[in-house]
């Protein structure tokens, strides 16, 4: 008799294997994206910071890690079908963009209230687009964001913190095992957006976040959406600071997850502060 | 007798032994920036584009290896004296981080219309600040210049032209002397904005370089300045695509030479094209 529930977990469980396993596979088209770090940052956060840029990914996201996993693991029979997806914002462009590099077709369902960029990214990269009316996401294995934390403390070994932004769902918890299995006493946060909703995906809802977006342009020189700008939010918020664990903290790594965003929209909230 | 001619020659000259003793020298203080690049600017182009992400550099721009070079060459007996330069915008934030970071004055004498950014930073750097009526420049050794391109060509051994902004003068000298060294058939080419004077250092006064602008902030993800897009603005325009020689060059590297901006200044750039 089969046992359900140990098939489910080992569905959706990412060990330090499987995330080898991804690695290996989507090494030939994912880019390595640096780690910058800014001494004047340093000395506002009064922490050593280093922040792995996956908005230089490919399709301007950690979600191409994941997307090419899934087009590349494909046989040739399944891949010939082309791929389906629903998604609001840089998991739809990242499968777009792997679906043209092995040169089949991406249908991306997309909700009709989806930043503007974003769908311009998708149609850029040759997806489908059919339009819907909810707004609902796509389940994305972990594995793939596991290569992400394998590929910063292969950059910077000696953090002791990540700092992951929690939107988009399963960053953080294949950060998580990916960076652990490396350094088990490494500390794994989780932040958010005060507001947290659908809507702080594409427009800043807090004013930490638009002062650690401006960080972000006018210091490191790097361009990043609202919800990649949440990590260093939080590294600068008084809650963080206040907290005794964050004694503890040394050399933070920040995920910059994603630098889709309309210049526009940029615009108007760092002047709506 | 002196040969006077000889002199000046030999103090203005860099060579490819200047350079790596320079490089040898900044080594420990400089950024090693990272080259990014992207399929969809790629195609736009019909070219395959290098980005040598300079505005990454420590003090937002490729002046840091001049600055630090500086003052890193003077003996503890010149250095306690402090060290004085006239600039208008990013040599004088270099020079005054490079003395911080030495632990010795800096005296910045920088004219009334200079940048807002350019000159806080030379602020937050400790700085003083000298106001002067003139835009003067200030003499720079190529050399430093130099270490940026065997940088650029460790990175991508393959380049076969080289774009660098004609802004701030002596760049390109350093740059061109560095590559030839290691490849004598590289191409250098100059890049300039067509209406060139001071101002467009910090306003973009020309539509291919606003252009330009939009696709590293909005493709590449990197912040830069209107004399930093000069590079791109250069590969994509028409005059560039006519010429004959164009044909020859397949795997461009484009200096991005600094990013220092004030957003407010990018907003209105890109609104009056």
């Amino acid at each position: 008799m089969e046992d359900k529930s140990q098939k489910e977990h080992h569905k959706y469980a990412a060990d330090i294997d499987s995330i080898s396993k991804a690695q290996t596979l989507i090494r030939p088209y994912v880019n390595i994206t640096p780690v910058l770090s800014s001494e004047t940052l340093n000395l506002i956060a009064g922490k050593s910071l280093f922040f792995k840029c996956e908005c230089f990914q490919k399709g301007g996201a950690f979600k191409f890690r994941g997307a090419s996993n899934a087009i590349f693991s494909l046989n040739d029979e399944q891949a010939a079908k082309g791929v389906v997806t629903h998604s609001s914002g840089n998991h739809a462009a990242a499968l777009a963009l792997a679906a043209k590099l092995r040169g089949i077709p991406a249908y991306i369902v997309i909700p009709k209230n989806a930043p503007k960029c974003k769908v311009e990214n998708v149609k850029r990269y040759g997806g489908q687009v059919i339009w819907s009316e909810a707004n609902m996401q796509s389940r994305e294995e972990t594995a793939n964001k596991g290569t992400l934390s394998l590929e910063f403390l292969d950059q910077v070994p000696h953090l002791d913190t990540l700092i992951v932004p929690i939107s988009g769902g399963g960053l953080i918890s294949g950060v998580a095992i990916g960076a652990k299995s490396i350094n088990p006493a490494i500390r794994v946060l989780a932040a958010e957006p005060k507001g947290a909703d659908d809507a702080a995906q594409s427009k800043a809802s807090d004013k930490e976040i638009v002062e650690a977006m401006r960080y972000c342009y006018e210091v490191l020189k790097v361009a990043i959406e609202p919800s990649g700008a949440i990590g260093l939010a939080a590294v600068l918020s008084d809650s963080f600071k206040r907290n005794p664990a964050s004694k503890d903290t040394r050399n933070i790594g920040i995920v910059l997850s994603g630098g889709n965003v309309d210049l526009g929209v940029l615009w108007e909230s760092l002047n709506n502060r």
